[in-house]
């Protein structure tokens, strides 16, 4: 009985590992599309990897719930069945965002291709290395890249404050891009919402890891800052 | 030791309820502060309900992690445990979404007043209204209201559409106006968000009552609006 249990949990989380492989890949394949304006990316997304997330998403609540009925499992497992069900709702609402990204990408396709704007590579980049990072904390059960991940979240904030600024002043000077303008403002909130869930999962890695909450705790961040010096 | 168990169960909805309250709350006011342009409510939901929704969600995690980790419940109590936890993160989501309005609500204030955008006010009824009915079907484990909820999601959708068309049409008629149409196509989205949280809120519920997943089924959503026929 104990065996079958061990074995279920290393099943969630190998499904778990595949879910975020797969949501680290739309949201690469969203960029893709929208900065080589590449159509077909972009539509994969949509059609084809997205549908795949929301089939695992609930087969691995599904999952989750069933160990926690049939196991009634204590502290630690009790700790990683739990936030594995949370991490899981933030994958899928990261699959979210990349198909909303990815239709961003399809309407600027349609446009005529303008300059690019320079800090939206450099936000897309910052925001996939906290996918990567928070879900590589998950992974190895690493607390100290998951709390590398939370102290970024700042920075993403500040990029999202500086595009939108640089949008608003082309859309005054060229009015006839608006839309394009607007497509671009809604991918840097749409990054935004990524780096969020990335954070929210950063944050439950160190829940899972130590059984320390440090959601909405803006001291205990700041603390974590000092302690880790201005990295 | 059940009687105990009762009794915290019954607290955990209790303070639910409270939670819920509260992020209606936050939502209305925030709409206050933007349809009457009205600093001091938007004001107060930035410094004053949010940060009370932020301390509620990691109260209600608490509580339901400790349930689940003691008592070891089954079947009907751990489904309701289990979609506490998921509201409780819906609810905590919503109130973001509602800080995000506040801030617009703001952004708007400073600016000229301008003519209203009609459809505005009417997404933020209907909103409104399916964020109560979910609340109410959760507190009344009511699952008709719960489908009547998930059925409306499409209509805010197309009016974030309308709003969206009619915004841009402004823009490029009205250059100067470019911020203030701005901030009422990021509300749009922001009440979106939040319709999308009260539909997760009815899915859950239709989960907690009945055990049935309906979340991501398209099939399943058409068949329950045959069974109800053109409501």
């Amino acid at each position: 009985m104990h065996r079958h249990f061990e074995d279920q949990l290393d099943e969630l989380k190998e499904r778990m590992l595949f879910m975020s492989s797969l949501v680290e890949k739309a949201i690469h394949m969203s960029l893709e599309g929208l900065n080589r304006r590449d159509e077909r990316q972009a539509t994969a997304v949509i059609v084809e990897i997205e549908p795949q997330i929301n089939e695992l998403h609930l087969e691995l609540d599904d999952r989750a719930l069933q160990l926690l009925a049939l196991q009634q499992p204590m502290a630690v497992d009790l700790r990683f069945i739990t936030s594995t069900m949370k991490i899981n709702s933030d994958l899928e609402r990261m699959g979210d965002q990349a198909v909303n990204v990815a239709q961003r990408a399809l309407s600027i396709v349609a446009q005529p291709a303008l300059e690019p704007v320079i800090d939206i590579p450099r936000m897309a980049d910052i925001t996939q290395k906290m996918v990567k990072d928070a879900l590589d904390a998950f992974a190895r059960r690493d607390t100290e890249l998951a709390r590398h991940v939370v102290l970024r979240d700042d920075d993403v904030d500040s990029y999202r404050d500086l595009i939108f600024r640089e949008l608003i002043a082309q859309m005054i000077k060229d009015p006839q891009h608006i839309l394009q303008a607007l497509d671009l403002i809604l991918v840097s909130r749409h990054l935004e919402r990524i780096a969020d869930h990335a954070t929210n999962i950063a944050e439950d890695v160190i829940y899972m890891v130590l059984g320390r909450d440090i959601r909405h705790h803006a001291e205990e961040k700041a603390m974590v800052k000092n302690e880790m010096g201005e990295s």
